[in-house]
């Protein structure tokens, strides 16, 4: 049995996810752990065409539950032919982004029932979830400044900041209702500050994998 | 409150659906009511995306549970969007596959778990059906060979017999599950025959809708 670990990164805008995703890559790569980097929505062919159907800017109002629907297609296609064959091989997986951020975005920004996107999560995944994630916690407005200063926009940034609270919110019940999963990151640190964090703890879990797979040889 | 009517149209292929929906088109347009005819998966700009996806042939093989949500994803979108406004406008909707095609195909074809769709539908939908549905009903072998003679392919058309034997058995345990909305209708019999069927009983929903209307003006 692999003991390859799955590890998602969540968060709102400006957390610093894409710095630290380069980072955790860098320390994998230097403690010889092969691994793969992924993303949601998105990861396959067909789950990157859902992405972006997702992204486009379109008169026609997208009904939030079909738009929690389309999630949930591209993260089963995504589990199911990327995510397990991956750990299945002995290779650990890095995603930006997974279910939780659904239960943030479809469940707090857009209020959808929550046990709803629960029973979802059991019927498209079987409530498949990562070994450890990453929370990347910020002050919306914070936040926003930060990746204001960049040039990326699409119909998830143009929303409210009202809309980006009610994420926050969300992202932190869920790490209330699941607190041995997450390792919450203050990312309204000095960057240095918040890398020094994810790197040890991204070290611990290395280290007590590794532990973990010398049980399994002694044993 | 309207008394519009939701019809939907099943059955495999070369069951005669086209001919016969573009004869209900004409006794409703004699009958001066006003209608629109839509279809699945797709009805809407965002859902006939994503019936592209599903019918296109690609090199990924796509989980049959992403391939379920995404049916759904669009349908939420096509109730949502198009097929309620239309009803509360007073206009009746034929939609040529409905709900029913998912429990057939994916269902049947796919061997996804019958009770996991009913609570996909309960979900997505909250199981929102036809008034009525027309059920072309034919052996697979004999609407193959009848399909066989158009030029018409796609990747659910390019499917196994034992697939369609399959659909169609989902088909009939959706119409004993559900005896009340479904009208049988006998595929095999001379087309004069089939038509005269669906006119009879398109005309009889119509009467009974009629007099429905009647009875909500005089009370």
């Amino acid at each position: 049995m692999s003991s390859a670990k799955f590890i998602s990164i969540e968060g709102g805008e400006g957390g610093g996810k894409t710095t630290n995703l380069e980072l955790m890559k860098e320390i994998l790569s230097q403690n010889n752990i092969p691994f793969i980097v992924t993303r949601e929505p998105g990861g396959t062919p067909l789950a990157e065409e859902l992405r972006a159907l997702l992204l486009e800017n379109r008169d026609e109002k997208v009904n939030p539950v079909a738009e929690l629907l389309m999630m949930f297609a591209a993260r089963a296609q995504h589990v199911e032919t990327v995510i397990k064959p991956a750990l299945a091989a002995g290779k650990w997986v890095i995603s930006d982004r997974f279910t939780d951020a659904s239960f943030a975005y479809q469940g707090g920004g857009r209020n959808i029932d929550w046990a709803m996107i629960e029973s979802l999560e059991a019927l498209a995944i079987k409530s498949f979830k990562p070994d450890k994630t990453f929370l990347f916690d910020l002050d919306p407005v914070t936040g926003m400044k930060r990746a204001a200063s960049r040039s990326e926009y699409d119909r998830f940034e143009n929303e409210q900041m009202d809309f980006f609270k009610k994420v926050r919110q969300a992202y932190h019940r869920r790490m209330d209702e699941q607190p041995s999963r997450f390792i919450l990151i203050d990312a309204s640190k000095p960057l240095d500050e918040v890398k020094l964090q994810v790197k040890q703890s991204l070290e611990l879990i290395i280290s007590s994998a590794i532990n973990e797979q010398k049980k399994e040889f002694s044993s």
